[in-house]
């Protein structure tokens, strides 16, 4: 079993796998979009008919209540190990808004250079499908394996609230000594990285209401209150002049990192000449004079993902609307509570809500908690290994600013230690039109899971 | 010749009169449209059509430069009488949209309980139709009639740029000693209302740019700019908590209303509750501690028109936004000069723009300025006299707070004294979904015609 073994299969099989992600990829699983259930749940039989034939017992699975967006288990008994490796992923993709900036669409795969264009090429269907395809390989190697259980979910980029209800009953059956998730990137030059820490999650809608209708601006202008007017005013008050966020009670439990996970940070940091590069823009977002690696690691976020409101079409129309909408998210680090932080924003928008008009908040998700994890683990030391024998430069450790909920439910219930190594990159423009996942990182995802699946199993 | 005459006209031709009405709304006439051009053409025609059996000499001009919609000028020479009288009105109307908001489509007609439905049914299409049957009355009575110039232009939601440039070149075809214009409202409780002055205008596009693309929120907030945040700053920072403009050098040629006109404006001013009962609102917006009234008509603004950035639909999508848009108008009143303020707003902005991004200004127009009119010149007598006939309460001096930009200028250029008398109502809900026109409204303006240009020809 040497680091070339799942290149090796994937240049010989080229084509199946090719086909059978293309498939994949054209599934529109918006996992949020009601119109869009009925591919979710044909995602989630494309799925089980992927595990079946390699040994697994596989179930989909709905909860009593909520949407019937089905979740994947599967379990497949291994030989002579007493490991029991949990693996987690999500089939659920982002929607695929802004349709015109697509070059290529969305939902039909197309490969160009080697990189394959799609909503949901990395995020998260590549990584899963990769990891799944190292261990078909294995399963097909006849190589010794640990008992693997599987779990596929539909909702992740809306809160996993299925697994979330589901996870608990199905308790024992997930319990594990490792959870691997692979929804995660490589550090600045494409050097492995482990994710010690993720930061949580919570979002919600807030209207601002003013008149009955849209208002000519001419005559009631400084008269009628505006809400796209108050709307900036509202969002504008939640950060200080100096970037940093403005709401009493938000950032008061907030876990400054150790000297460890500091210097570590620093180290996988990228400079502010390569984000620029990367990004197109200065990092400039965020508390002033703190360094953009512990910014974006350690510290939360209130983040406008958007504002609509009036007109915003050719040219001008002299409008008071009536009522303005914005997208807002906030990420979460330990150890704040999602409950105590979403309190604290309404009330500070509440408090806030500019004269004459009314403010609504809804769409209000669950949230999820940040974690981060401790670094001298057996777990961590082991996945140092086979990263290093697939880099010599070795493994980078990493707390990455994005989240996925469900995971410190899933390391709560299962009992197992979480192990987050993916091979995302910048280019690949996750939740962005024209997604893409090199080639070469989807044989990545197969050779990381096949040597540690096989680590594992020693 | 008596109040009663357009009415009796009305009633006898009623159903041409719609029939013709209806005609007209059915033209798409978005000035600002370059997919509407030709339905801009067609109307002018359908308007000349409609002049030429009554005895006007009618041209359709378009100038060398810019977009070529049609100014429409007739004239007709009058009997017996030295009097010139120059009407103006435009026959292009706002956007249509939010479309889904019209409980009728917007460019077919409907009568629903004595109000014609459609956009353009008040603004400015119904009260120049009105006018127009009225004069047709007047004309097919065979009474004297002064000399009558008729100026129907297709940009006046969009800056009048062709009859600004046209103007000039036919000073001396539109010399004239009045200058009639039927594009504004009655006061509270319907009683009719010369207004005394209005605002100026201008209007422009305000573009904030971050990163390259669309970034994930989660691993790059806090570490990127955020244009929707930015842009929320950006807007709030034209204003004082208090409601004042907070541009340098915004208001400083503002020139408050003389005793006589503020003492006017007052009692013609809604109350608080009126308002609120009428807009759906408490009148909030503006500077705090100004009374409303003085509020709309003497106080400039910068008003938002619109925000655009990011995701506005259901649940969440966690992204950056790459930029955000903002529309922006400005009222201007007297002394303000529209190529300063909008320099001042330019600086501001440019000086305010956050950290990381950059800032754009597009789309401006040349902006007119706002006037007022002596109150005791003779014309305003006559039209008194003229009102105080068709209501026994008389007229009310109003000053409105919304523009006619092209009323400056054809004031100075023709030498004639404004009057601008129109009988809108806010119920008419001009710029917004729903738009319509009472058919006692149309004959007010039929009846306001008949008899002013009656007294005109004395």
């Amino acid at each position: 079993m040497n680091v070339q073994f799942a290149q090796d299969y994937f240049d010989k099989n080229r084509q199946t796998i090719l086909d059978e992600l293309f498939e994949l990829l054209r599934l529109p699983t918006i996992g949020t979009d009601p119109k869009r259930l009925g591919d979710c749940a044909r995602c989630a039989t494309w799925l089980k008919q992927f595990l079946k034939p390699l040994g697994f017992d596989v179930e989909l699975l709905t909860p009593d209540s909520g949407r019937p967006v089905p979740v994947l288990f599967a379990e497949r008994l291994g030989e002579n190990t007493a490991m029991n490796v949990l693996f987690y992923g999500h089939y659920d993709v982002q929607p695929e808004d802004p349709l015109p900036e697509w070059k290529t669409p969305p939902f039909e795969p197309t490969l160009i250079d080697g990189r394959v264009y799609a909503r949901g090429a990395q995020d998260n269907k590549g990584q899963v499908f990769g990891v799944l395809q190292g261990i078909k390989a294995l399963i097909e190697a006849g190589k010794p394996l640990p008992t693997l259980k599987i779990l596929l979910e539909g909702q992740e980029e809306s809160g996993s609230e299925a697994l979330s209800l589901l996870a608990p009953k199905i308790a024992s059956r997930i319990q594990a000594d490792v959870l691997m998730v692979s929804d995660t990137s490589s550090g600045p030059n494409k050097q492995p990285s482990i994710v010690a820490g993720l930061r949580g999650v919570q979002h919600f809608t807030v209207t601002l209401t003013g008149p009955e209708h849209d208002l000519h601006s001419g005559v009631h202008g400084g008269v009628s209150p505006n809400p796209a007017q108050g709307m900036a005013a509202l969002l504008a008050s939640l950060h200080n002049p100096d970037g940093s966020i403005a709401v009493a009670g938000f950032s008061d439990r907030v876990r400054p990192p150790s000297q460890e996970e500091h210097d570590h940070a620093i180290k996988a940091a990228l400079s502010d000449e390569q984000y620029e590069k990367e990004v197109g823009c200065p990092p400039a977002g965020g508390a002033d004079g703190v360094n953009m690696m512990l910014r974006g690691s350690f510290l939360p976020t209130i983040e406008i993902n958007g504002i609509h409101t009036g007109y915003g079409g050719p040219g001008s129309k002299t409008v008071i609307p009536s009522s303005a909408l914005a997208k807002i998210s906030m990420r979460l680090v330990p150890d704040q509570i999602p409950a105590e932080t979403y309190l604290a924003v309404q009330k500070h928008l509440e408090a806030h809500c500019p004269r004459g008009m009314k403010v609504t908040l809804s769409e209000a998700c669950r949230g999820a908690p940040g974690f981060r994890l401790p670094l001298n683990s057996p777990i961590f030391h082991l996945a140092s290994e086979v990263l290093a024998e697939m880099d010599p430069r070795g493994a980078l450790f990493r707390w990455e600013g994005a989240s996925i909920p469900i995971v410190a439910t899933l390391q709560r219930i299962s009992g197992a230690a979480p192990l987050l190594v993916g091979f995302g990159r910048e280019e690949d423009k996750i939740h962005c039109p024209n997604e893409s996942f090199g080639l070469d990182q989807l044989v990545q995802c197969m050779t990381w899971s096949s040597l540690m699946v096989q680590a594992l199993a020693k």
